[in-house]
């Protein structure tokens, strides 16, 4: 049981806070034997990374990892994996009028509430500066799904404030700024972005990420249900209100006739499940998708309270994202790729190796 | 590190089948000093059971709970409490045709993946049944939240199939067999319902659950963040295919201006956040929302394979739920109230009793 | 995190008192497939009873094993596996006087200090009673090491109060009352035994397990190391007081010269480490040694208090074993059974299936 | 679940090799507000420290600590502590010779089986270096348990080869290099080790650790025991063989009249069991004794094979303690207190602070 622990088997243990002199992780149980190098971490990084254009926070860190153990002659040894990013541009000056007030919408009250004294700066540990570790942790996770067993995790936006994209093209995904999936669409999202950012304000962000190619078998029929651990993972990124599976809400509104996905012994016919039946992996796509609320350190004044519970306006002036459901979708591959990295290795353990079975 | 335990100071074990002997849980960490009694767990039991309506599935349990340890003179000693069910109205030959064929939509296919051998019978583990001990070792929970905190926490249906509620009266939700917050509305629900049962079809729904008077300062910055464990917990109910906080899904259209809650010496002025901000209560009600799926044992046909992957036909025809989210109420109230017992021992382990300062 | 669960893949949950109505234990995490009948455990568990001769305390229960869940057409499923065993000879009257006063050398003091409540009936959940659900869990985990990995896991008395055996012979051990492993000096045990027992007093005895076939690789460098559990699954049997592996405390006066086992390529020279290096099997025989202290209760009187601290004599005329220490040799193999099953699983996770390498 | 993870609710993950860049552990769980300084960790960790006399290795690093993490305004924030410590003064040519043979008595061949794989430098993770990062956290445990509980924990040489103090003058412990209690026999001491180092041998030790002031109530009946859990704690330090609490092995010889410890209104008579009581602390003062083997690393030849199972011969000529043992004494010190905070934030999550009753 930890607080700043993500797994079972492989363990990601995160430190570290926004404007504190580094943030890093340890993670424990990765399989000896991986090839590891600290030029691996860059590529994700970069995907997550503030100040790659004008529609994040301006900050700028190089985000370069230092592998302080568990690599050996470039291989994993089967022992923690530590891992460190100095922070280089943190301007803990910005912060200097928040450290007595509350930012409506943020953690600064409730984190005062549970813990009675708190590093204010850039947000201290509930920033999102942490999910930088994330995103490194779940490279070698990516890498060992991706070698063994042919996994492949990938996300884009779904959704932008009031836009959606028209077309699913995958290979538009990674040549914008949005993660957006329709290419014709890029030109709206950066006016719409521009006309935001002007007016002070954020918006907030839908995320979908689908993984190829997990073999059914992975998941648990009750509380280590792979749904509901990637349902904890993805509510368990900042800022995210919903999470949800195959088609989710919708679901609600359907009959059985129109939901269950029948079976053909060529695979399923349809996906409405998402590719998880009773918690446990059917072979399909694992299709999942998030909400994210917007960004609320924004220009515009609200009202809230200082230490003393005493009326004040606070206005964010620092450098901030105006939707951070953006930058949110390597963060959201991540935490889909340690659920089932961990969830492979707990199989693992307890079954053996799992069939190649899939079902589509 | 299990796949049949819940919570982590607080822990709930569960076992049993559908159609074993029994069904019972294991309650460890349980606070010493607490009254139980055998009688105590009747009444939610009851809300949950089946054949309380035409609209429920016909097996009839009575649900008699047996106290095998963990409590003396009344009152919980502080070691494991153990409850056991004893199974008495499974029809287990309804289930002998479907030994050897894939129900789509159920856990038959990827339990029989992941473990190659299963108890088919009902759905064996993966059946709703194993709920009853998620209800039972709630009552506990919730009897502790509210003599110690003065936690409620209550459920409703917010949608079932096409219908949503026109109006808000929690006091009518325990007078229908909806658990529906709109008496006006309840024989329209009696008529959609018994419609479908005709048709042999089912219906997804959707619930809300809300926790009052909960202390600001339970849960944690990041990987034991309450709206996590919320997340994992109500997604690990059968049949819940999204869980959202607040609002949910709605925040990905907002604005920062319209979503962050504004903060005033009286407390928030409104609760876009559903009562956690950066992973921590707030103070203010927890509001939690979750979308399950129509029931996929319905009477209409649908294709599928058998172990041998030769195409079938199947067609349910046991007693099931036309739509699942009905009895669902109960047990994701029970879901939030074992996250929310677990999350405050764990607060007081690390940080002693928490303020009892309200934000609302 | 939990007090009464021993393990991580492989887990143990143990319930129930002395004297409740049953005892019982929730196993979680075990391989599907394995064969499993109620009849499985009866051989070991009536090695630990009581009342097979007249050297172990008068209680006689069947221990019949009622198997809840998680076994189908024989075989486990891959979900918790639930055992029941009814108390039936429970004798509580004889008790009555002991329900506000503490026996020196128990837990009736701590509990009350802890807990503030307690059932102080046959000491409880502090009872050996419970050990019956270590051992019925071990009979799955023998079975499993037996059947897989070729490991057998065996015990023995290596002293008695003042006597220690002449010779090592494992074909005697199970030939007699007291796990010894020296036929010729058994009737110098009994008459040691009757002595004791006719004095009113009770004596300590040192346990050997010796666990063969043992692949290379189980445990861990550091906090999982093979050793350090072994330790904490033997200090955690009622009355242990010390825990060795290999040489054990001997090592203290010996020179590295003499310790350290040479290797060879036919295998290690001797087996100074008792088969653990470094945390992790070395493919040797795994050699666990255990202290447990005399019984406390027993007929000859000794100050002690009352829960309002005033001074008591207690004199303890029930029905007690004179050398707890004989009946822990099946539970200290029990627990070792236990650990490397755990260990096996969590090494098949990390590492998949270990090289059958041994080391001599 | 983690193999380098030690601790529940206060959790300490350590990292590194030693020969890698850093050593470094993430201490999760703290309670917020503790003051907390990186000069805080020098005393104890010089303790620990090779290089100080000629009896221990030459290695000598100036285990200066960086504080990454958790620590803001002197005091500790609630989110993890990241200590970070450099490695300065390896000597990786030292092994070059060693990296394809198998060191007798060291993991070198164990931790091959297990991975396949290995930092064969100074031991890698195996090596006592990791040792530092225990002491270092176990410098804010000790803090915490002096000023919230009073409670102070210490340790000294018990035996050391073939000598064992004639005296028990605590005062005397830290005023020589071997944490002796018997100011008058160092000068015996030193010429024990002086002619062993010229032998080119290494003796075992033992050592005591005492915890004085602990509150009665610490622990729990069964396996999350408090003296459970001290014994994986011991038998967790590199080279431990046996581990025992109160009079230990001694119990198997003794009568029950001689070992239960008689309570007066006063408190206890005397202290067989070492201040635990099933599993559960008694208010006594906890005494544990642990023993190690002899440091393998010597220069006298030893027979060995290589990766190939070929015969060679090894003899060390690295930088070696003749006794690992004297070095122990902080980190078992630092093992006991881990423990002891641990199981008290374990105790408050349950059942709320606990009464300071001591039974002495």
């Amino acid at each position: 049981m930890s607080h700043n622990t993500f797994g079972h088997l492989f363990r990601v243990t995160t430190f570290g806070e926004s404007h504190g002199p580094a943030i890093g992780c340890v993670i424990d149980g990765c399989p000896p034997g991986l090839a590891i190098a600290a030029g691996d971490f860059q590529g994700d990084l970069d995907r997550r990374a503030t100040g790659r254009s004008r529609h994040t926070s301006q900050r700028r860190e190089a985000d370069a990892v230092e592998i302080l153990s568990g690599v050996y002659q470039g291989r994993s040894t089967g022992t923690p994996i530590a891992l460190l990013v100095r922070n280089t541009d943190a301007r803990s000056k910005d912060y200097d009028d928040l450290a007595t007030v509350f930012r409506p919408g943020h953690a600064d009250f409730t984190y005062q509430a549970k813990y009675g004294h708190r590093d204010h700066r850039g947000g201290g540990r509930a920033s999102a500066r942490e999910t930088t570790m994330r995103v490194a942790a779940a490279v070698i996770a990516k890498r060992f799904l991706a070698e063994r067993l042919g996994i492949a995790v990938r996300g884009r936006l779904s959704r932008l404030g009031d836009l959606v994209p028209a077309a699913l093209d995958w290979s538009a995904v990674e040549a914008n700024a949005f993660f957006w999936p329709d290419a014709a669409m890029v030109p709206a999202l950066e006016a719409y972005m521009d006309a935001l950012r002007k007016a002070g304000d954020s918006v907030g962000a839908a995320i979908e990420v689908v993984a190829d190619n997990v073999p059914a078998g992975l998941g648990a029929p009750l509380y280590g249900k792979l749904d509901a651990e990637l349902a904890a993972a993805l509510m368990g990124i900042n800022a995210v209100k919903g999470v949800a599976i195959g088609d989710g809400f919708d679901s609600a509104g359907q009959r059985g006739s129109e939901h269950r996905d029948a079976m053909t012994p060529d695979g399923f016919a349809s996906n409405h499940a998402g590719g998880i039946l009773g918690g446990i992996s059917s072979g399909q796509p694992i299709v999942c998708s998030l909400a994210l609320k917007p960004t609320s350190s924004i220009r515009l004044p609200v009202p809230s309270v200082d230490l003393d519970n005493a009326p004040v306006t606070v206005e964010v002036t620092g450098r901030h994202d105006p939707c951070v459901g953006i930058r949110a979708v390597p963060i959201a591959e991540a935490m889909v790729a340690l659920v089932l990295m961990d969830q492979y290795l707990r199989h693992r353990g307890q079954c053996g190796e799992p069939e190649r079975r899939t079902g589509s």
